[in-house]
């Protein structure tokens, strides 16, 4: 399927600052970007990096005046992530893992795994396979997390989140990835643009390190997996957030769109417990 | 000048399980690995690795039988730390620092800088020059916390350290980083091996990205900083574990030692305000 | 001096639920009631008691049914707050408190002033005189904390505040009797109207027990402090809570006033280092 | 049944200093204090009270002078609980609630049952009477938090407790005062001596305000119920410490014991189902 995709984001700028843009699709085997576009209004110097730590692209910007800048961005996006039924997704060995990976188990900022290590043996550890020992925390998620908007704020944790009970999509995917780690289920934060959410925004998952794969898991089932393009992936939200500024500025606006261009959408389940999707 | 280092580790096994050991010092620019030795006993499969978060070597060590075992580690190393002159280690600017250090401006599982930026500010806000607002922070965190051991856990952090005041390396390391952190100015996680130091034990300090280079500072001031041997760097203790375990096992010993082998050894000033040293 | 003081609270109401109200001042030997109205609309079931734990009056209402529902409540008050000067504010020894006063020295949800021993004495253990030690607390807060609004939540404790400095007249009177509990002076939460108070709502104050007395300290400095009329003390803000309600029903709006009916009005300035002004 | 219990309480002290003890039993309509000894070496003043909150009694002892001191006290208490069918316990609408029960209802510094709503009502929720519920609670703790020592601290809370599941006594009575308080079940702090505890200690246990009656919990279900000798109710472990010191002293030693003397003691059940036990 072909998607565009588009964000614009605005500050307001009071002295010279520096803005780190994380919006632009990553490239992966099966996510092909066609073309893409970037403006920043009025112009100023863009640097442009792929990152060591995560997987993303990102952007430096230097903002060298006062008042207000926009940073326009769209892209045409051609993906097709890749299906692999269950039986394909079971824990990897801590021995067998790439040193890449290694590094998913530790606990972050958002994500104390090593603070849940009891509760997630009580609730999952019985279950021997490991795509649905995952599947049982994001189905156990989804029952018992509420999804509402404006109760949890830039500091809340999965710690936080496994006993409140509430939050937004962010609260759902660090709490996916800090059960999975307290059960040595290598984790990560996903990020993406999301064809079909309501009201458009950014959208957080997670993935699960299963059989050699990074499997996509989405404990708020708002969207098709299929309908996420992938910006970034990272220990947490950290290291995706789409902007990070430096110097004295203030957000102001942001824009996101998902519109499909070609193809015929058949949305694949959120739910679905016999096959996972992976964008490697 | 020229140390030997050596680390012991024993564990209890109670099921086939699986260890990684990070005792190995980190070959740099200034510190030169003559020779090592390994060995465990009873024999066991290990793998070594590089690792791409942070800088660090470790071994996989699958133990397949349970019972007891032993990991023994010695090495000579060659190492001169890099002096550099104070008015050399200003701030960074954002856009001009490698992509590699822009993780560690991140808050982490320890380091909470996101939630303190106003009081870094307060305190050390008005200090112009990056390396004397370093130095004024590792002099405070050693003013006011009192080093003191068994008052906090695995589970302190930055945030608890700040206003309790009391803790290990560990915890004056996790706070040193997120109060340069919470200054834009990246900081990493240190571990090493430390000449003098009693009773002896691997030693945590910080390292501050300034002028291009990355500079050590120890807040707990209890060693001469050339006589550190670094074994790894990261983003804090989450990262630099001397030894992680997944299985049915039980830590048992730790046994570990520096001494000088050859030079002269003029210990450097863990106080100086006027250069830094650095490993890189 | 003569104020009017009202307040209307409204509730939506979905089943069978019952309000505890605390609104109405409480009489000291400096603060009379002159008359008080109350009233409820749709009217329901109302039982009125003075309250064991703190000092308050509050109201327990039974909603029968669903609808919407309106508490009015409206009083004229007569006060005076007793000026003590400085010399007469000292420490009481612990032998020589009353064991009423006793329970203010522990910590408690939102203050926990065992986690803050080390910061207090660093920072205001040095001062001899009580009072003075209070009025550092007051000033230090009004100094490094930001006033702002829909940052803090229900959730912020002193513990929170005195790292993060930024929050409203609730998080500024927990974090001045954490430090005081800290300091093994007694400390309360006061909550009143407030004369001249911008925009018009509660507001929060906090009472520390000097030379037998309970003074009062506002740390942010919004009002003067002869403008205000005591609701309720209690330990935090857990027990002077305008509205507590139980069952399925949602707060909808909250009217305060307070005028001044008689009298000259003259500020008595909040920064005050020279005398304390008391309610008892 | 009769039972003797004793305490020796042991400080080093540098300078004056104040000591509140409560360790003596607190009479009610079911126990009573028959004879009691208390003694201080070297001798000091000592001021006895009974507390306004909670229910205790304490000792303030002035020690003037440095040096080692030893508070012992030793007491016959004859005591037969309350025993109430579980049909009688059912919860009180908070309209019928005794003014002095309300503050129980309140989050407090170890309970923070402003943060378990959810998860309480997810978990327990469903239970329609108030003792069965409480049952569960209590059954649920037992089931899946680990009793050990050396794990938590004397910050360890409610909040931490019911995710990472490992504590002591105390930990465990803060979490099932905390899911009671979540579900609107006023609930409080017991500590008392322990007919059969090893190794002897203080214990404690929680109250739930359930019929009419504060009915004694166990999660620990470490000792028969009949066997415990209450000292001592309050919000949390902070208005209950069997000692209080304020001072430069250190704690050094603490005996306690409890041993019957008169009766045939037949234990009642830990994990009763069908009936309660009061002390009121």
């Amino acid at each position: 399927m072909k998607f565009r995709v588009s964000a614009k984001v605005g500050f307001e700028v009071f002295s010279p600052s520096t803005v780190l843009l994380n919006v632009q699709p990553f490239p992966t085997g099966n996510q092909i970007i066609e073309e893409e576009f970037f403006s920043a209004s009025p112009m100023v110097p863009v640097k442009e990096f792929f990152s060591t730590a995560g997987e993303k692209r990102f952007s430096i910007l230097e903002v060298p005046e006062p008042g207000f800048i926009t940073f326009s961005y769209a892209a045409t996006v051609q993906n097709a992530m890749r299906i692999i039924p269950a039986e394909g997704l079971n824990d990897v060995p801590i021995a067998h893992m790439p040193v890449s990976v290694l590094p998913y188990l530790n606990p972050s900022r958002y994500c104390q795994s090593d603070r849940l290590y009891k509760l997630a043996a009580h609730k999952f550890g019985h279950i021997d396979h490991g795509f649905e020992r995952v599947i049982a925390i994001r189905d156990w998620i989804y029952d018992n997390v509420e999804y509402r908007s404006g109760y949890t704020s830039a500091q809340t944790s999965a710690f936080d989140t496994i006993t409140e009970q509430v939050g937004v999509c962010r609260d759902f995917a660090h709490l996916g990835i800090a059960l999975c780690r307290a059960l040595t289920i290598p984790a990560r934060y996903f990020t993406g643009y999301a064809y079909q959410l309501q009201p458009p925004d950014f959208h957080a998952c997670f993935e699960a390190y299963l059989g050699g794969h990074w499997v996509l898991f989405d404990a708020s089932k708002l969207v098709p997996l299929n309908g996420l393009i992938k910006i970034a992936t990272g220990t947490d939200a950290t290291e995706t957030a789409f902007a990070s500024s430096f110097g004295n500025l203030r957000f102001q606006t942001l824009e996101v769109s998902a519109t499909l261009l070609e193809g015929d959408f058949r949305a694949v389940d959120a739910s679905s417990t016999t096959q996972g999707y992976s964008f490697s």
